[in-house]
């Protein structure tokens, strides 16, 4: 049977694990320093709505930790500046009976266009997977997980640089077992576009300024990716949007939880660094290749670039940047 | 007048920094460790044909050291996995008189096809750079330049992501004066794309075998990338290879230099990591993109992915990973 090697302790990977280790899949969290140690100590903490699990879970630091099998399956969980180390770290690792960690699927799990492309260049079999998901990470040893099944998430997932395949179904199916609403796509890519129309104002949770304010930023930021996407020739979503059917997703109150607070934020919250290079950031790179302007992505990339300069942005200032409203 | 920030010490970086100060340029050399204390001590000792120049240059270890100024041109000659970093350092530092080092223009002297798009994504003007030259550097302060003037290398270089401009010709006339033999090209991913026709036979300099063999190695490898390079339709020059008109490029024997060893062979010896997952991992990765084999390229790019893979490699057993012969 499938294992399940996640690589990246984070949000997406600590609610991937407590969800595929109670469903009865062998599952190895890859997850470094103090986090890793606790998660292999008392097992990973996920705090619910109205409880809170605990999952025992294989714990490694790190590539040499894991004696690779062929039937394992790598989820890269890592975020997107992250997973170029991550994968060059693993591709050459052996596996057990023969052949390369790159030889094994690996599912990209990171927001953004560029992580596919990043796996492809050592992985020959890619699939791109987006996840929507409210979970966190803030401390060592815990998820907060605040939906639940049959949505603790969605996610859509498909073959990249390849037809969809069979393995996508498992995978899909896998998912969809573990409480995930998942969806096999025929081009993932679509999905990614999508969601990076969302993500592009994931920035603005660290600017001040009010309401009404932060919807202009959004609905500005979301309008002006979409033409650099429209100008890129990159595919969407037939409705535009990341479509999820009847499936009634829900974020619900967790103890100790501030909703609505994105990973942007949860990495400034950690001092960690930021994905806005690759959010802001690739609309950018693809508005310059494509010759249209992006002045308020610039904006907000510059913004978040420099360590600690988001310190006393305002909403005010970054509209201003943009081109006037009409 | 334009100073000269040369990210990257090794051979590129040396060998430029070794014509661009002669020729009355300022110049800061960013190198660190063992080879930038060197250097700082010393000066940097360029191993010319015949003689040896000692080049006092100014050096910086990193971003921290070096106050940028509105005139700076940024020059990067860090191998193509070391570039990110090197690009996400540099992007928001602060200039003097107000923006960020992502406002000022910067050289990609990389080989693969990748630079261009890194330093687009965080800078607005990129330029990208071919360079043919013989240049070696193995020992801490010192580069081997074995090519004189009006060749001492040869530099094509373009505007990426825009129009041709005016300081393209101007770098192109600063090129010139300092020795090399230097062109102003419309499209460098043209060039770009024929160099790494040549660079996917870097790695044999790794593998036992004999002269035949390694002929017939080159050309393969040669071939299958030319397949996928115009499966995916990236521009290559008319002729097909770099063209360097009447320019008379020679390598000239330097006391104590072994002629012929190219940079992958370079990094091997110095320990480093080597760029093959950009070289023949970039013909791999456009292969599946577009779904056509690159068998002999996988093969190499396994050969040298793990470390110290490559010992007792054979032209034989690579060979036998590609296509019969016909």
């Amino acid at each position: 049977m499938t294992r399940y090697v996640v690589i990246g302790g984070g949000a997406v990977g600590g609610a991937l694990a407590a969800q595929l280790v109670p469903a009865g899949h062998d599952v190895v969290l890859v997850a470094r320093g103090e986090h890793g140690r606790a998660v292999a100590e008392r097992g990973l903490v996920v705090r619910r709505p109205g409880r809170v699990d605990v999952v025992p879970v294989a714990v490694a630091s790190g590539p040499d930790e894991v004696a690779l099998r062929p039937d394992d399956v790598l989820l890269l969980t890592v975020k997107t500046q992250d997973a170029e180390a991550a994968l060059a770290a693993w591709a050459w690792r052996p596996v057990e009976g023969g052949g390369v960690a790159a030889d094994l699927p690996v599912v990209t799990f990171q927001n953004g266009l560029l992580t596919e492309d990043l796996a492809l260049r050592r992985f020959a079999r890619v699939y791109g997977a987006t996840i929507g998901i409210a979970a966190s990470h803030l401390t060592p040893g815990e998820v907060v997980s605040p939906s639940e099944p049959p949505a603790v998430g969605m996610v859509w997932l498909g073959r990249y640089g390849a037809p969809a395949d069979a393995l996508q179904q498992d995978l899909v199916a896998d998912l969809s077992d573990a409480g995930f609403a998942a969806w096999s796509v025929p081009d993932v890519r679509a999905q990614k576009g999508a969601k990076l129309l969302a993500n592009v104002a994931n920035a603005l949770d660290l600017v001040a300024g009010d309401d009404d304010l932060r919807a202009e930023a959004r609905a500005r930021l979301r309008d002006e990716a979409l033409t650099v996407l429209q100008a890129a020739g990159h595919p969407l979503p037939p409705s535009g949007v990341l479509d999820h059917g009847a499936v009634d997703f829900r974020v619900l109150p967790v103890e100790g939880h501030v909703a609505g607070r994105l990973s942007t934020w949860q990495s400034f919250a950690r001092g960690a660094s930021s994905e806005v290079d690759y959010l802001n950031g690739e609309i950018v790179l693809l508005a310059r290749r494509h010759g249209v302007p992006a002045p308020l992505n610039e904006a907000v990339q510059r913004l978040l670039g420099p360590a600690g300069a988001a310190a006393g942005a305002t909403l005010e200032g970054l509209l201003a940047a943009g081109p006037a409203l009409v």
